[in-house]
């Protein structure tokens, strides 16, 4: 196939300083959790993106001297020229097929609590870190701050000797000193680099001119900044100082890179914002500058992105989530294959990896982080070593993917899905609020299936060890799910919850296939993912009186992890429901629900009509049990069948049971790792005085 | 010195099976932060121990196989044969020094999310894992168990190739598979490894018996296990299960290292348990069995050491936190220099390390985790080059560290002091409830410096830059602390809160020093570690009405890091303390304090007749300030002066500091540190068909 010409634009080489972007598919700065720690797994990612055609690739937050040490969050880093053979790695990877490659060199100031090096954090002002940990920052003097301009400095020459064709200048989501400085209400200093926003601007401005000076001649230079904190009055708008600002510096850097901060805004879900939600904030940009634009909204449209060109709102169409979920995007465009663009669904599966310090993953790309890690790639699949049969049954995330990876490699692979709809859980979940997007899971892999003459689709077929052993194919995968539980077991209550036989006890599966519970309903949620919360909201707007307890002292605490706890409890705050954090759910009667308190153990009781527990799954596994009673066959289970758990752990199930079926003798660690290093280690004490 | 005859019960040989302990000093097994990732920094840490007189020094948790994946917190790792030069290394370092090494192998089941491993968890029954992860391990089925016992095995013996003379079969703290097979509410299996105790014991004795048969000729195996769970009748106790487990398996290890669960139990801080708080759980352990047994409760007394032996409680002194506080323990008791120990303080912000992870800190020994990355032995430092003068200025935590450190370099040392006493913070801090501990960080640096000669300590000497000056020494450090600010500035008003001039607005410098607010009062605490919580719980002690206010969702949030949080939320509930969480405080009017949700931006109005408010610090720089101004001095500032923070930072310091003076020209990172190999680079994509 080729392109359709309405996508040209996209494809258009645009300059930037003394470098030139082939296209205009940029990757903006994104965070991977593998950075310093997982190099090659790192490299790898990145070249992926630049083979699918991004023209611009760049790193997460690279670290520029040890008082702004992000530990534990696993960054880049550029502190010594050691620090450079990582990133060169990356460059090189990305230099292969025609990419530039960007550095985002950062120093986090009060965003950084210097776990590990133990310096002292820096500020603008006295003040404590931003995390809880009990450190405060000291305000800077003119040393510091020469200091400061000096290491940035000495970053970017390091960082143009990695390779790197754009070096940033971060000063953006306040997360670097940078910003600090220009904030409004974390700059108290009274000298020339505080009160007016010149001055709050000027030590961004005086690292630019170094970073100019040190690297400018080859390298362009970016300025990442947020235009907009959404914290109206109290903070940077994009009609007040966030444009201020833009007008102020337009011609200093060589491209600009602007969003909304903080993160939880630039990078808004699916369930709280439609695609396009930074336009508003960010058209007027290329008004005031003759330098490119890049900005961001998770899209994933070719026709949203030719328009934003198109009308002159964006040189650049930046993207973090949609590169993760399809790092070949680009390609996909130009090749005219729109409809095999697997897109982004706005879950932050992806930030969850980071923030609990580990590689990243993506529900949509199964092979996200797992590049270097175990040799996949998003688009290419050993082919089958023979076209034998795979059977598999379920046809939810899982199912379809071991089909659409299967189909990819050859098998002849039969799908028999015991309902009338593709789709398993995501049937019913992409139907709650705010999830629509999510069901692109399946609605990718359905139609990737129906293209492949070698997957053939059962739906309303029930199958039982017999019908399967009838069947005969050669491998048989189980992805028949898992049901929500009625007896309570789960953290808190690892024996259950004492239910009277009277009292009327509802699962998700009910509320999901139309039961609507009778208020009051007392929600128990002792899974702390989206499921809980979501239910309350549904129920609470469909005027239902609903009252959440969870053990945990925020409600869907997990969700911290994909920046949406804070807006998940407004929202039901703001719906009426009544919360009892850090409560457990100790017995179900008739009409009543017994609580206890976490801390006092004091008790209490509810009414409650109806009581939901959406406390743990259990896996239909009757079939796999009957299989190997029946004649021994040893099916494969993958998804909630094997264990229940996110939508990306179910796909990324079926995707390595596909990539493994006919492997034998798999390693103890079925993927490569690189440790560190053992230096020399010959002290001598002596020297000590012992 | 020499020895008082009454500790030569400390230093009797003791046997483990084919091994033997040169004396009954036992490091148990202790996370470090450090373990897989900081290699050598692990390494010399044990080392350091080792030299100290440790007999035995054993490893954190070491991960058997990625299905026990605790990552991101740092253990240990034999998964592979390349994960043994890391622990060969530790083996090596502690045979240097004629001490036994012991390895706790683990498999953590529902306590590891595998979130790098990405591999399905493991347990006895289906159940969530124990962190709120949104992921299930699953039902264990008999292959299962034979690939754990494989793995288990197969770990033993690379633990012997690595050279380590104890192998662990760990059954703690519910914190390995093993123990959630054991536990009567974890496991609800109804095969021959569940129900009855003998059932769910079946898996640690084929553990023990597959570890016997593949190391046990050559290695002792030891057994660890919690005799207790403090929860009553719902869990092991020591007067049920846990001694029926003990007298079951009496004579099956070579030692039995016991203890209580969960960890926050084990690991008690001394603001909650006094030393020796475990032996009324685990005295009868040697009455049952005749194998040698360990056990712990931050013993720093040798009398207290020798009696458990003497009285047939223990074979050997077990210790985590107090070989930390002072890793030459043994050896001071050995050389009669019993004033010398450097006692732990039972604060837990050696805990704080693992579990924020990155490498341990102790707020007694400054040169903990820094021992290979600094070079700072805990016992040695370089002399000083010239004996010259140094005046310092404060005598807190971090004056005195200084001070001692200075003079055991060489120093000529002043040490000026403004008021009556020595200690700086903790002369009213050790005074609050539970906290008496604390003092020993001052009692040990004041008792060392009064040994010193070229030390000498001037109280009642407030200094100015003109006596500074006319004083005329070499070098000035000022260690003159902070002050708890009366603004409001602080994490969640980093402009300050309004404050009406009549309101009765206080510090904790204020409590501190004996003021007691009216009643009822407004406790706001935007700091979230220890002060907060103790002075609501000081106040209600008095019998005053206090409200605690804080922006986090718990009340002294950090302590979670030092195992406290639920006991000191708990405490609170217990004293009446009225709790408002996730709430900011917005301004102060006299009699009224207005607070603010932070998720729905609803007022609340507090009858307040005064309002404590535990902020931030500011630092007492004046003399900094006025020693530029007058005579372009530039003294060095450290602790609380420097960077309000914690007692470990402030120690730290001024250690810091006298091992830098007189250094020039530091380099940009001044540790060093152990990167990942990068591996070599070639991915050959069409393998995969591309």
């Amino acid at each position: 196939m080729s392109r359709d010409p309405r996508y040209d634009i996209l494809f258009e080489p645009v300059q930037i300083g003394p470098v030139t972007a082939k296209n205009r598919f940029y990757q903006v700065p994104h965070c991977n959790g593998m950075g310093r720690s997982y190099p090659s797994s790192m490299a790898e990612m990145r070249r992926i993106k630049a083979e699918g055609g991004w023209a611009v690739v760049t790193t997460e937050e690279v670290e520029i001297h040890p008082s702004g040490d992000h530990s534990p969050w696993m960054g880049g880093r550029l502190w010594e020229d050691c620090d450079i053979p990582v990133l060169a790695r990356m460059c090189d990877a990305v230099h292969q097929h025609g990419a530039l490659a960007g550095c985002e060199l950062n120093h986090a100031g009060v965003m950084a609590a210097n776990r590990y090096s133990r310096d002292v954090p820096l500020a603008p002002s006295h003040s404590p870190v931003a995390m809880p940990d009990p450190v405060q920052a000291r305000a800077m003097d003119l040393s510091d701050i020469q200091d400061l301009r000096r290491w940035h400095r000495q970053a970017a020459v390091r960082a143009r000797e990695a390779g790197f064709d754009i070096i940033y200048v971060y000063a953006g989501h306040q997360l670097s000193t940078i910003s600090h400085f220009l904030s409004p209400y974390r700059n108290r200093r009274t000298d020339h680099y505080g009160g007016s926003l010149e001055n709050r601007a000027r030590l961004l401005r005086e690292v630019l001119e170094d970073t100019r000076d040190a690297v400018g001649d080859t390298c362009a230079i970016a300025l990442r900044f947020s235009v907009d904190e959404l914290m109206g009055a109290d903070g940077m708008t994009s009609d007040g100082e966030g444009r201020d600002l833009v007008e102020m510096l337009a011609e200093v850097p060589d491209l600009w890179d602007v969003n909304i901060s903080g993160w939880e805004n630039d990078s808004a879900t699916s369930r709280f914002k439609a695609s396009g939600y930074q336009e508003d904030y960010i058209r007027w940009v290329k008004g005031v500058t003759t330098k490119p634009v890049v900005g961001v909204g998770r899209y994933t449209s070719p026709d949203a992105m030719a328009a934003l060109v198109k009308d002159g709102v964006l040189d650049f169409i930046g993207a973090a989530r949609p590169s993760i979920a399809d790092p070949f995007l680009p390609k996909k465009v130009q090749e005219g294959r729109i409809e095999d663009i697997r897109e982004c669904i706005g879950c932050n599966i992806c930030v969850s990896g980071d923030n609990s310090f580990v590689p990243i993953r993506c529900t949509q790309n199964p092979t996200m982080g797992e590049e270097w890690r175990k040799g996949w790639h998003p688009e290419h699949i050993a082919p089958a070593h023979e076209q034998e049969s795979v059977l598999i049954i379920g046809a939810g995330p899982s199912g379809l993917e071991a089909a659409r990876a299967l189909g990819q490699r050859g098998y002849r692979v039969t799908l028999a899905e015991r309902s009338k709809d593709l789709g398993g859980r995501l049937i019913t979940e992409r139907k709650l609020p705010g999830l629509a997007e999510w069901g692109r899971v399946v609605d990718y892999r359905i139609w990737q299936v129906s293209q492949m003459p070698n997957v053939e689709v059962f739906l309303d077929s029930e199958m039982s060890a017999a019908t399967v052993q009838e069947f005969g194919a050669q491998h048989v995968v189980l992805a028949t799910g898992a049901s929500w539980t009625r007896d309570g077991v789960g953290r808190e209550n690892p024996r259950g919850i004492p239910v009277d036989a009277k009292a009327q006890v509802l699962t998700p599966d009910d509320v999901l296939t139309g039961n609507r519970p009778k208020g009051p309903v007392v929600i128990f949620d002792d899974d702390h993912f989206y499921m809980g919360g979501l239910l309350a909201e549904l129920l609470a707007g469909d005027g239902i009186d609903v009252t959440l307890v969870t053990p945990a002292a925020r409600v869907s605490e997990w969700t911290e992890n994909t920046l949406e706890q804070h807006r998940i409890q407004a929202r039901l705050m703001q719906l009426g429901v009544r919360l009892i954090l850090s409560h457990n759910l100790t017995s179900i009667d008739p009409n009543i629900a017994t609580v206890r308190c976490g801390y006092s153990g004091k008790t209490t009781t509810l009414n409650a009509r109806s009581v939901l527990l959406v406390t743990m799954r259990t896996p239909h596994e009757d079939l796999f049990h009957d299989l190997i009673l029946s004649d021994g066959v040893r099916a494969t289970r993958i998804g909630d069948c094997l264990a229940p758990g996110t939508i990306a752990a179910a796909v990324y199930s079926g995707h390595r049971c596909a990539r493994e079926l006919g492997e034998t003798d798999l390693p103890n660690v079925p993927f490569r790792r690189e440790l560190p290093a053992l230096a020399s280690f010959d002290m001598d004490w002596t020297q000590n005085g012992s």
